[in-house]
């Protein structure tokens, strides 16, 4: 068995983007710049963004954090991110989620310039990458097929399934799969709470992608032997053992699946750390698309 | 086995909605009225706009017949987009394709206005219809659904196979038949030419949407007893004994396949005849939604 470690891998994306950037500085070519907005306090979301904006200084990367209170209008979001989708200095910006209740979240995204969404949250990017137009792919699903790539794990002709259709994860990775390119061609099944004989389905699987979000649901009996299987669920659950009050669950049942399979991710070390690696890769493609006039067609 | 209709069911729809523009009218609302562009004179091409024209007729509605020679400059038709786009006369347009080989059809296809885009080819389009947000669906997989429902074909929890991962069919319909809606809820498996063990997994099919293009590819050892089969392929193979010269062949062999199945659609006559149904029903809606205000939000 092989531990797929995320942990290392967005170590080695960030190195290469750290060359890359170091790249673009001595052909004073302009550096990528990451914006991100973040209101209120949230605990998780604070620590996220400020992991976000601390890697863009680890790869050399500019980044400007925009803070609102809880009390923020709608207006004064959409004001800026209008005057962000028209900053050239801006490479690409993201809205920290989950926004106050007052605030409608979709009209937010809607209002986000999709040449600028290194989120991939628009549906213009969505749309794009379901019909394998360049795009930016929101980072779970791009941090797992990085996984699978530096992994050298084939996904051409494999039978897989994708647990869970979440707009976010499950259903972009079931499309990412199946499409032709060379971290796709497989054989993919959406699995949910609809489906009948899950088990059986999943037991069949060369590749299980498990983004259901409940905590040790995929146990060893379902899982074929050599198969290999990324874990996809963050479940918190109260631990008063630990420093922070929680520990984070993965829809796995690693101790037992691990003894079955051929590669597997761990929860937590795998694919989380990817997803700050993703955001870093879509922030450097806008960056060098937007200069080199090579952006997304706008309408 | 129980023969489904699509020139039946599209001519449901039609009389459906002759009632509703007719109430339209009755209440003074505005007229749909849908916009087709017609480039060059390919037969296929002018038969079928023609088609679209005499439907919209038929149901009440309003049309506009814009043609070019294949000789017009992307810049026309750029521009002829504009308008249209910014003409609140106009509920939704298509522009008919293919082009000519100078025009670039994905720029065409970009330029149209989403809440205009009665074709749901822009990818803003196909991206809400993956995340479940209001949008316009292309209308093959809009068909499909139709057929499904009108025939009281069940899909919830029922394992489906999508044959040919298309764009414009293949794609969309194995996310369609996957979301939480009344439609959906289907295990969906998305396969294609790089799918092993093919036959096999057809088998285990309780629905079969063939959607791969080869003639009679799907098989009667393929396939369950008691299936339900969707033919969508349309291959024109040369028959001097048609009047058109040429015979349509389905993707499913139907002489041996319709003897095992609950339910199938035949080509010609199946799906083929929902297209124009389907784009009526999005041209209804988008001059309902732009009159009503109720418009999938704008940028």
């Amino acid at each position: 068995m092989t531990l797929i470690d995320g942990k290392q891998t967005a170590k080695e994306i960030k190195e290469e983007l750290k060359v890359k950037v170091a790249k673009l500085k001595a052909q004073d070519h302009p550096v990528p710049h990451l914006a991100a907005i973040l209101v209120g306090n949230d605990g998780g979301s604070v620590t996220y963004v400020n992991a976000k904006v601390k890697a863009c200084a680890y790869v050399g990367m500019e980044s400007t954090l925009i803070t609102y209170d809880d009390q923020v209008m709608e207006k004064t979001l959409l004001d800026k991110i209008e005057e962000l989708n028209n900053d050239d200095n801006i490479s690409g910006f993201i809205v920290q989620l989950p926004l106050p209740k007052h605030i409608d979240e979709r009209k937010i995204t809607l209002a986000i310039s999709p040449s600028k969404d290194v989120d991939g949250f628009h549906p213009e990017n969505v749309g794009r990458m379901s019909l394998g137009l360049p795009a930016f792919v929101s980072a779970t699903p791009n941090g797992i097929l990085e996984l699978l790539k530096r992994h050298e794990i084939p996904t051409e002709g494999k039978d897989c399934v994708v647990i869970g259709r979440s707009s976010i994860v499950g259903t972009p990775m079931s499309i990412l799969l199946s499409r032709n390119t060379p971290t796709g061609n497989a054989t993919v099944t959406l699995v949910h709470s609809r489906t009948k004989k899950l088990e059986e389905i999943c037991k069949r699987a060369d590749i299980i992608i498990a983004a259901i979000g409940k905590p040790h649901f995929v146990k060893a009996e379902m899982v074929k032997e050599g198969a290999v299987v990324i874990d996809v669920g963050t479940t918190r659950v109260e631990d008063n053992t630990k420093k922070s009050g929680f520990k984070l669950y993965g829809d796995v049942d690693f101790e037992t699946v691990s003894k079955k399979v051929s590669f597997i991710s761990p929860v937590p070390g795998g694919v989380g750390p990817m997803t700050i690696a993703s955001l870093l890769l879509n922030t450097y493609k806008a960056c060098v698309q937007s200069s080199d006039k090579l952006s997304i067609p706008q309408k």
